[in-house]
């Protein structure tokens, strides 16, 4: 029986202010530094260890790692870290306040851009400074690469070769792995991983830094999940960040 | 004109306790976490920017890179980590007073054994639980390359090869390269780049988290080096290194 473990990003500061990230890259908060430092120790406590690491290019999952891996005395292992694992592109929404947003275009459409499987939000102009050319860190992806904008379908389209071309032959070889990234693109890789219908997979909450554990069998199919930590803590987690997106 | 930057990691637990830490892994101090968090601004105030980064298995040089890099936006570069740029093994003193050492010792064995280029302080047993074969990270390494101690020039024989065939290629190619190592495992690399002597690299003192530049021709070599920062506390840091093996 073979296992990989899940971790989304601690905290960030947009977390808290409640803005559409995306591929903004904003740092952890106090708090996120801590979820992060907490969610480490838990592993370590329940005998979890690891022989590499995989993470996106932005900074709030790699930090979160960081401090993941020092709280388990791991931070010499192997980190790998690619765009593909990124958070979902937010398009134009990136910076924008949800309940500013919400309050704009009424909380149907930013429901719908928050939770379709298929409609993106509004794209980026080629010539808006938030657009991922700009950006050197993705200097190595083809035009054809960059999003201007993401619905979680595409986000999938991008999450899966990964897991298929990188992560999956780690595991299969033998490797205890650990990936920390972001909401959409761990939904991308539990919708692979248990075959997620569109329309379940965008009600699906990932609480921030709750090591999710996934016991896979020889063939990398999964065989069952759960999270560490308090059951009751998580669930209130993921109603906070299902609720988020409302004007109130 | 090519560049690169040399870190020594900032002040580690040991460092201030002045033991002999060699290949054993403890973590920064807080001052050396600050003296990494401020190499880092320096190297951003100074217009530096980097495309990869490479460092150690040991945290004290790994932390202050991960502080470094947060410091200048580059979290996301690629990190390469491998034992060839640990610290020099110190075999059986690991873990023993500088002081103590050399009151029992005395002040000129232990002055050999720290700047003798060839004379290896006491090899651990392979008995000893200090030995680096019962500690995973290097569960790859051969019985020959594993080291029960070092002196200078073992150090040197193993941080050559990883420049001429990682460090220096990415250098060709263009890349801009930070390496965070040692004291000892900079030294070496500062022995091949300017053709130290061997009794001359011994007197040699790198001051913690000072980054040190190097300007190389298109054939990496070097045209001139200097530090960054101000050169009154560097020469003071290089100092502080030098007497702490006495035992007063």
């Amino acid at each position: 029986m073979k296992k990989i473990v899940l971790l989304r990003h601690g905290e960030s500061i947009w977390n808290k202010e409640n803005r559409f990230t995306g591929w903004t890259d904003v740092g952890l908060s106090p708090h996120g530094m801590e979820e992060a430092r907490k969610a480490g120790e838990l592993l370590a406590a329940e005998g979890y260890d690891f022989d590499l690491a995989f993470t996106s290019l932005l900074k709030r999952a790699i930090r979160t790692l960081d401090f993941a891996l020092e709280a388990l005395d791991r931070s010499w292992i192997p980190v790998e870290k690619d765009w593909r694992l990124n958070e979902r592109h937010y398009g134009a929404l990136q910076g924008l306040n949800k309940a500013e947003t919400a309050a704009k275009f009424g909380d149907e459409q930013v429901h719908v851009w928050r939770r379709s499987y298929d409609t993106p939000p509004p794209a980026l102009d080629e010539n808006d400074e938030r657009h991922p050319s700009r950006d050197r860190r993705y200097a190595g992806l083809s035009a054809s690469e960059l999003p201007r904008t993401e619905c979680l379908k595409d986000t999938v389209e991008r999450v899966v070769p990964y897991w298929t071309k990188m992560i999956a032959p780690a595991i299969a070889s033998g490797q205890r792995v650990l990936v920390a990234a972001h909401g959409n693109s761990l939904r991308a890789l539990v919708k692979h991983l248990d075959g997620v219908g569109d329309d379940e997979i965008v009600g699906l909450n990932i609480p921030t830094a709750a090591p999710l554990v996934y016991e896979l069998d020889d063939h990398l199919k999964p065989l069952r999940h759960y999270y560490l930590g308090d059951a009751e803590a998580i669930a209130k987690a993921a109603a906070a960040v299902a609720n988020q997106g409302k004007a109130r």
